[in-house]
């Protein structure tokens, strides 16, 4: 390390994506991204913004783009925050909500990167084992905690938890924000932003990234009381006034204004999803139930890593972990017909 | 404040950016913006990215765009760091590089977001006092310190400091980070990049807000030793993978390679301050000598908030700070030469 560096800064652990090749004819189900394109609105709101006007700031409230998912949902604008991803909301809430002296309660299989924002925030964290189904028991989250995170549907897993068993945990923890992330809730579970307008310590982010297909665009989003959504303004308005370009605003905001297109693929993807696990469940592989666009996989006889290599030397990229619980698993994207055709090919040698 | 805030949220007093006015007949003289439009080769390559692909992440190192900035400063990829902007840039190097228990130093007349990212960051600080002529004397910086940041040229004064004084702070400040904040250099100033192989403490930060005519996309980058860069790289890696869109990376990095573009549009920005310093000097303004695309200068005889005011009536807005030394200054950005007469036939009514 350098005498530069702020000390905290050799302790962080940093989040590792997956994997973005730059080869093309690469058969791509390592990230979870949408297999279709984004909205044709989108496209043409975002071709709309280039010119000149680029010359000028964006609106630093983003409030088109509020507007929009407010109209989506039901809800005010000023319970609705937007950011640079998900990702970047996900930071500003660590930030700005979970600093509390007691520790943050995650689940112990979940989105690698909660670890990596208690680091760079010096947040203490416990995780909560998932049961043997790798389904989140909230019960198990009754115990002194400065919040609680969880994906909803969970990552990597899949699973999705009701909005019945979130009231439960929303009820037991009235004194700590409990954020679910809702990156992946389009592709087959109900979203609590349902329950905003009940539960002052919910926050709901999502992203633009998986089923509105605009992982490219990078936008994400929170909703919840407007108390909890002045937290995210303070501090994004203390680190960088205009997360938000002038392009991503505006195909978001279409993105969000075209629901025939998101439905439309949607469904797509979960057809695809109850297609791709039939098959495997046919090849012998257990497969959890999943609510998102991936599933994750094992199989009894096949070694994970061993699996994802020689599935890498016919070019089809999965994503394997080396985490405990969680290494004899593949998590799979949902690709198109074709692509999950040459996945169950593979498979099937 | 919320229970549900970390609490540090309630002491945060946030920036607040220059007004982007939803009147497009105003004219905008009051956030720096070009007057210009970005480089022709930059919206192509824009235009080239809006498609199927963004339901794919961007790159997310943005190789493509510090290629761009190191072939354009001849220095190396792993010298360059990128963001969303460069408030991005700053608000990280900040956080990774002026922890120190020691007081960051930097000008009592500069731009306003430094204090706020000591309070975001909670990093103590010391103001030292431009001289009589609104310059920084470097001398006055020999003091002990955990780093020393300042615009260059200068905000919102828009004088510039040579490349003799900055290796003098360098050479007395070896156990410090001086970071050197370029939004404004291409109007007239020498790049301290020039300096970044001599001197591992030395960080230079730069937008493509100003002199690329970019404001609308958000991107800004630094250069400086790779090891300062890796402490930038950690801290964004643990705060947000991809915080550039694809749409981001191509625009700006053909705007660095399109330098034809971009030395006509800066000289005729130049060429226009000039003009406007004379006028305004003959209407018995007093001008400080600006390296930027703006001016500050004040009236003898007119008080400068009642200027402003003036101004706006007939649809002229200009930037008005009401904090000590600067209160009877105006900051008025330099605009097309049909903006300039506009804001000089106010002036002399």
């Amino acid at each position: 390390m350098s005498k530069f560096w702020s000390p905290f800064v050799k302790t962080l652990v940093p989040y590792v994506p997956g994997e973005q090749p730059k080869l093309s004819k690469l058969v791509k189900l390592n990230t979870n991204e949408n297999p279709y394109g984004p909205s044709p609105r989108a496209i043409a709101a975002m071709q709309a913004e280039i010119g000149d006007s680029l010359r000028l700031y964006p609106d630093p409230n983003g409030e088109r783009l509020k507007q929009a998912v407010a109209d989506y949902y039901g809800v005010q604008p000023a319970q609705v925050f937007v950011g640079n991803g998900s990702d970047e909301v996900l930071a500003h809430a660590f930030h700005g909500l979970f600093q509390h002296g007691k520790p943050l309660l995650f689940p112990d299989v979940t989105y690698s990167f909660y670890p990596v924002y208690c680091g760079l925030y010096g947040i203490e964290y416990e995780t909560i084992a998932l049961d043997q189904s790798f389904q989140i028991e909230v019960a198990d989250y009754d115990r002194p905690n400065g919040g609680i995170i969880f994906p909803n549907p969970n990552a990597p897993t899949g699973r999705v938890l009701g909005l019945s068993a979130i009231e439960r945990l929303l009820q037991a923890n009235t004194d700590s924000v409990v954020l679910v992330d809702e990156a992946y809730i389009d592709f087959g579970g109900e979203s609590a932003i349902a329950l905003v307008d009940r539960y002052p310590n919910l926050l709901v982010t999502q992203t633009l990234s998986k089923s509105r297909s605009l992982a490219g665009l990078r936008v994400g989003l929170a909703v919840g009381h407007p108390d909890l959504i002045e937290a995210l303004e303070r501090i994004k308005n203390s680190f960088n006034s205009y997360p938000l370009d002038r392009i991503a605003i505006a195909g978001a905001a279409a993105a969000f204004e075209d629901r025939e297109h998101f439905q439309q693929t949607c469904q797509q993807v979960i057809a695809s999803r109850e297609a791709v696990v039939a098959a495997m469940t046919a090849l012998g592989f257990e497969v959890l139930p999943s609510a998102a666009n991936f599933i994750f996989a094992r199989h009894p006889q096949q070694d994970a890593a061993t699996l994802a290599a020689s599935l890498r030397e016919e070019g089809i990229i999965v994503r394997h972990f080396k985490l405990p619980r969680i290494d004899q698993f593949l998590r799979i994207t949902i690709g198109t017909p074709e692509q999950n055709q040459a996945l169950l090919d593979a498979l099937s040698r």
